[in-house]
């Protein structure tokens, strides 16, 4: 005897997800199993919801339900500076600080070797007509210190090279509070490059 | 900023979910918006049906798409043994070893003190009912060895001691594979009692 064909749909479903490996997947659908009717509907409803409801702002990249977001629809926001970061996440982790009032550019991924990416895959058309229209002044290039992250950063820092704005790579080192005989080599070498007058 | 409302709400959907936490939430939320339109359709489609296509069979309470599921509508198994066991999951994991051709009874739970669940709340009537059909000869109680399965057991087992069946309960010991030093208390005391001759 097998699990019952609606069983193995919704098991099916959930061990796509990433991170959820068969053993979890069976768990989750006996969870659900055991739901309230009205909070199963709710989930299924939000999953639609989502994929209706979200679209990428049309100036930025950034997840937005408006066709242009929050933040670039903000008149109290620097607009003479631009960070420009790798996915949206990026963009609500810096966000959290509220240290930054600048503008962002999501990028929507990295170039990468690997995984078949190049440059005309990421949403970089839109930064360079963004710059066109002038009043930028700054451009941070935040992409994660990673091969590709660094690769990305590279290519963007040529292609931005002749216009009339400053380019700049937020800063790598040691995080607050590790150790250096317990940093990586790469942390320890920018780390080094990157060090300041005290 | 803060994210869509589409998004938190989908966000706390998968944080109710046991076993995912609220960073694994966000990756999931990030998955679903990156899937095709038609694959979260199938998605929130497979949720609803779930609850609307799979029942309790009314006979042994294990899961079913049928009012009476296929394990007891099947005459070629044996109806004379009833293995009593916690949940469905407990079903299917019998099943696939193949070795048992009996018939099974799903209790949906345990009793348990910590978590206020009395025998009232357990499939146990519908046991007493097939038990008075007649035809029965064994009921093999498998209950987990936990502290809550050991009372659900020696409960089943006052209970049914003046109906006319034997009553057994599966074999506790060391699993193949394991180590006599590294094994638990409770476990090399089950060994110990219930050693056989060789």
């Amino acid at each position: 005897m097998n699990y019952p064909e609606a069983f193995l749909h919704l098991l099916d479903c959930f061990k796509h997800l990433p991170g959820i490996g068969a053993k979890s997947a069976e768990r989750l659908v006996y969870h659900v199993l055991n739901m309230q009717d009205e909070y199963v509907e709710d989930f299924a409803n939000a999953l639609t919801a989502l994929k209706k409801e979200i679209h990428y702002c049309e100036k930025c990249g950034n997840i937005s339900e408006t066709p242009v977001c929050d933040i670039c629809a903000n008149p109290e926001r620097d607009h003479h500076t631009i960070m420009v970061v790798e996915k949206p996440q990026d963009v609500f982790a810096m966000e959290k600080i509220k240290e930054y009032h600048g503008l962002y550019h999501v990028l929507n991924g990295v170039v990468s070797m690997m995984d078949g990416i190049g440059i005309e895959d990421l949403n970089i058309q839109p930064l360079l007509d963004r710059l066109q229209e002038g009043g930028v002044k700054e451009v941070i290039i935040a992409t994660n210190l990673t091969r590709d992250g660094e690769t990305t950063a590279l290519y963007l820092a040529r292609l931005l090279q002749d216009q009339d704005v400053q380019v700049t790579r937020i800063a790598h080192g040691l995080p607050i509070g590790s150790n250096i005989d317990y940093a990586d080599e790469l942390t320890l070498i920018k780390s080094l490059e990157g060090r300041t007058k005290i």
